[in-house]
């Protein structure tokens, strides 16, 4: 793909469907580039004039005199394809197409749409859109879309899958006071995805901050790897909707996009250090925090109130998001005695109390920000009778300028903070009117620096041990007998081979065979009938424990035989599998659901017969995977707990159920075949572990 | 008490430190009541001056002309309690005290309160405060308070625990547009609390809804049902905060107020059918819906919006909050297709397009509300290049007026819309910027139709088979013996008097008795050494289980009672106790835990050993719970999903185990010695139960 800077600023932009009937959405575009101050070069194109909007005109793309940097599309859809197909001739190399009537009206459309992906590939182009509403640019300056509205300049770059939403939230931004560097409507994502747009705004000098409303996530092979690499350059902020059963028909009918599973989208979202956020809210209230803040280093929160009730307020919101309210050391205390009158509290949250001059704010603030255990500070302003809004204001700018801590100001009130919001956003210090808001994106803030600290290893990578061709030539039987699920035979020797502890099960066809597996195996053992047709075998007999004696063995192979006979006549069952008996153990399970988007995705949680009753499940995407990851995973849950030893219980091998998971990441990884895979319970014990039933359906 | 009409709606105001300088309290108040056009007469009392703001003056209430309906008082902490003396000899009933320095700074401050809560008993007086900022009714009006700003005429209650925390919201409802009826600001409770108040307001006319920010709730001997009585007529929304361990502290350290366990919180407020949120935005949003928006029937919505995305963002939070995204039927999808073009969506949400006109609004306005399934209805509006924010919002009040359902506009947008937010809340719509939060405030619109239908039943008081008597003497024979936990045989004998199911368990003291019991009893049996102060029977070798004969139990008798010795030589063993053993069966947890504000709280879930890990508990407050609650307390609960046959399995016997819900509320309602009580487990058959081990602790 050739670089999208000139998509954002273009030396010349082509118009093709310029018009000068007013309303029209080519008039619309053209007046937008033209009236917001574009400095480049305007061609509009329409073969049936040769001036609009008073600038020069061309009949065709060809007939300019240089190749446009930037190419816009409004004619009606049937006659798109040919357009850019023509611009594609001359050399054109980034096009928006703001027409509608694509994959999103199915039948005719989904053709034309298909036609249109050829076209970008065979001449190399990158497209936004098609039903896009344009692309904006604050800094170039230029307004390509067919939006009425012109945001302010400002840090943030927004992309939306939805046009009614980016016009929106442009309104929006304006009582807000919300600037952003871009502003990009994706359309039906044709061309460009959100994903390469993500890589070249992670790179973005103007963009501080990337926030998105998706309704789908494109494709991409290495998902999580590659939105890395974005979300360790900047935040990326999502609402991604359809997250409901209902959420989701509602999109996929009205963007014709395919939605995941929202399981999967969280845990390749989280793995990729990508935020998501469930309310248009939240969205801006944390876009707004990380365009203007600094980074914090670390959880410490310290607050100043002039109101205890927002105090307690704040600290019930730390308590949710997870923030420390840091305790001071004597010698912050004991300066902040100097500061604070006694009424007040100069513990964590300071209360300052209602009648604080703004130098007692000052003070204060000084005294906090000093302090090196404080990584970030919320300021609460209640408009008392004798409070200074304006004055707090200033003095919280000039106090907090020479520190790299992000200072968040909750300005609790109306019209006595209508100027002091302003001045210090101005400054760079973003303003809530409720504390819990301004806890929130303190969360969000610190939450960026743990994902720049993250350290991504490639646990799977390093598993060595493996027999590749031994999987292969059990799956290449299952496939040829037609099945496609593994005898439990079967399923032990492919987690053998992937050096994955489980109990030994091997098939024996005959009443001497079983004997001798017995032994071998060494008592007590289970004998199961063999079959994948035969579902509920302990009901016909086909099961049998502790079995303690090679006589015994070979007595309830011909039993277990003949009940399956009986049972099921029509049925020729592949014999009787001999499993060793083991040791109870703390139950586990570790499995593998495959996402249609992002592949593989592992579980691991409490095992058992009540599994789906417990629901103690965490999950990660296999692809891409760390060590920490792993850790967080397994730490997510109940099972982690129990593990340790939650009555006092000897710890378990812990170690051992963390390789379990990678090993069934490799495998799966491996082996794209495997639809679902369950092991369950896996018995773990002090030293080792050893799983019970392992399922693997092809 | 006396009525609090006075309070809000008097004839008469003193003002006690009524002043001529500027700045000062007593000033402020005197001049709010005058400035804010109070109709009564007003009688400033300051010892020093004839006349007072232009106002004549008196030097002490006795030498009013009448006795005043409503004092203030604004004069330094120590004379308070003076100056409420005199007027309880005049016969004051109602007052309002500003001055602060009470309980809330600790000492001689705390002395004060006590002896003001004597005067106040001794002269049957109304008291607000102290610490308080005062009182003031939009409708009276009378501004008796020391906040600078006056809010608009209104239907909301405000019920502020925090001064500072009045005047910020105060500040903010002149933005948000947002109307009081009364605004109280509490102080430290002394006399009037919040629980008085809400009755009151539950009657005032001039109230539609009434919201509160509370640091602590005051003691009421019968909490839920009194709360009852307000929420079946009026909606309470409540901000309680203090909720998290840490927040808790600043709460009680702020107010001097106890701050009880949160879950008893959530528990008596949930009971009490009273609202609780987390977040004053929250509070906010709710309380405008309340106060303009009729009641639903029901929870089917149906959305109508020229943004698809805002749709699919709605449907997401409609799968949040529980509510149903109704399926219109044929007659009715026919007439929308006759309204929407075919672009756009007639299934719910339905999408009228962003190139909507007034007239597709209108249109499909009136088919959805005419239709009986649809219970409410939001109606999002995109400022699309054609939409008519100014035109919509006329014809959705125009549409709206007829039906008494509620309609919820999304304005999605900044600038565009100032105009139509200020005419459709004008008109009693209420409007929001983010799609969320529409469909959240519609979910505790009907949420108040559900309290308002709930049916309260006294399941306790019909339980009549119960022997008070014998519990009474086993726990007379507990303290007297100096112990505080009941051996197994007394915990069963007390739940078998109070017809709880349990395993039986009787004490034998001798080798012979064992056998006796045991043999009675019917085998198997258990043997288990008795005495509360053997902690760990097994390891000692004090239990024995699986016993088949009279002669193994007097054998193993003695077998126990040697090993106890060996292991305590010093403790005498009050001797065995002999249990029979039971069936497997599925395993719940019955118990209490008592809150030092609202009593015995009984939980139920998922019982055995990890059910500290599993954490499938649900609670309700004992005192007035209720049948619907105990099927509610039992459905919020997997152990419900057990119980109905999980995996296949045949249903428990459900009754059974909320009878023992109910007699273990009763139980320890009639008991309030027992401090803490632990059925777990109680194994559940598909005919009855037994309770496995009883716990209870005086």
């Amino acid at each position: 793909m050739n670089s999208l800077n000139e998509m954002f600023n273009p030396k010349s932009v082509a118009v093709i469907g310029a018009s000068n009937s007013e309303g029209k959405v080519g008039y619309i575009v053209a007046d937008n580039i033209v009236k917001e101050g574009y400095k480049g070069k305007i061609y509009p194109i329409n073969p049936k004039s040769n001036e609009i909007q008073g600038i020069e005109s061309y009949k065709n793309i060809a007939d300019l005199p240089e190749v446009p940097e930037l190419v816009v599309i409004s004619i009606p859809s049937p006659h798109v394809n040919q357009a850019i197909k023509e611009c594609g001739e001359v050399g054109v190399k980034n096009i928006v197409v703001i027409t509608a009537g694509f994959k999103e009206v199915g039948g005719e459309g989904v053709k034309l749409e298909e036609e249109m992906v050829g076209l970008l590939k065979k001449y190399d182009i990158n497209l936004i859109g098609p039903n896009s509403l344009g692309t904006i640019d604050t800094h170039t300056p230029l307004n390509s879309s067919f939006s009425q509205m012109m945001p302010s300049k400002g840090n943030i770059a927004f992309i939306s899958q939805s046009g009614a939403m980016m016009v929106a939230i442009i309104d929006w931004s304006v009582t807000a006071g919300i600037g952003f560097s871009k502003v990009i409507s994706l359309g039906n994502k044709a061309g460009v995805s959100e994903i390469e747009l993500l890589k070249f705004l992670a790179d973005d000098d103007e963009t501080t901050v990337v926030i998105a409303y998706l309704e789908s996530i494109s494709e991409d092979e290495d998902f999580v790897r590659t939105l890395r690499e974005v979300s360790n350059k900047k935040p990326v902020v999502v609402l991604k909707s359809g997250s409901s059963v209902a959420g989701a028909a509602a999109a996929s009918s009205h963007t014709g996009a395919l939605a995941g599973s929202d399981v999967a989208f969280d845990t390749a979202f989280k793995q990729s250090g990508i935020f998501r956020v469930t309310t248009m809210a939240e969205l801006f209230d944390v876009a707004l925090a990380f365009s203007m803040c600094p980074i914090p280093t670390g959880r410490n929160l310290a607050i100043i109130t002039n109101a205890g009730g927002g105090g307690v307020v704040s600290v019930d919101a730390m308590e949710r998001y997870g923030l420390n309210l840091v305790n001071f050391d004597d010698e912050t205390t004991t300066k902040l005695e100097e500061v604070v009158p006694d009424e007040g509290s100069v513990k964590n949250p300071i209360d300052v109390l209602g009648d604080a001059p703004v130098s007692r704010y000052q003070e204060a603030l000084s005294i906090v920000l000093n302090n090196d255990v404080v990584d970030s500070l919320v300021v609460m302003v209640c408009p008392t009778a004798t409070a200074d809004p304006d004055g707090i204001a200033n003095a919280l700018i000039e106090g907090a300028k020479d520190f790299d801590k992000p200072v968040v100001v909750v300005n609790m009130g109306g019209p006595s903070f209508v100027n002091a919001d302003k001045l210090l956003r101005k400054n760079n210090i973003p303003t809530y009117v409720f504390p819990e808001t301004a806890v929130k994106v303190m969360d969000y803030l610190e939450r960026f620096n743990s994902v720049q600290n993250r350290i991504y290893d490639d646990p799977i990578a390093k598993i060595a041990d493996v027999d590749k061709k031994a999987v292969e030539d059990i799956f290449k039987k299952v496939k040829s007998g037609k099945r496609d699920t593994l005898l439990g035979s079967e399923a032990y020797a492919v987690a053998k081979a992937y050096g994955i502890s489980a109990a030994p099960i091997i098939l024996s066809t005959t009443l001497r065979e079983a004997g001798e597996v017995s032994e071998e195996m060494g008592f007590p053992v289970v004998l199961k009938i063999a079959s994948d047709k035969i579902l509920h075998k302990s009901d016909i007999g086909g099961v049998k424990v502790g079995i303690e004696t090679k006589q015994e063995a070979e007595k309830v192979f011909e039993e277990i035989m003949e009940n399956a006979k009986k049972a099921h006549p029509d049925i020729t069952p592949d014999g009787v599998e001999v499993q060793k008996m083991m040791p109870n153990g703390q139950e586990v399970l570790v499995g593998m659901i495959r996402d249609k988007q992002f592949g593989p995705m592992v579980a691991f949680g409490m095992g058992g017969i009540y599994v789906n009753l417990i629901e103690d499940v965490a999950f990660n995407l296999a692809k891409g995977i760390t060590s920490d990851e792993i850790d967080a995973q397994f730490e997510n849950t109940k099972a982690a707990k129990l593990l340790k030893g939650f009555r006092g219980e000897a710890p378990s091998d812990i170690a051992e159920v963390k390789e379990a998971i990678k090993r069934v990441a490799k495998l799966t990884l491996d082996f794209p075949e495997i639809s679902e895979l369950d092991i369950n319970p896996i018995f773990v014990y002090e030293n080792g572990s050893s799983a019970l039933d392992v399922k693997i359906k092809l």
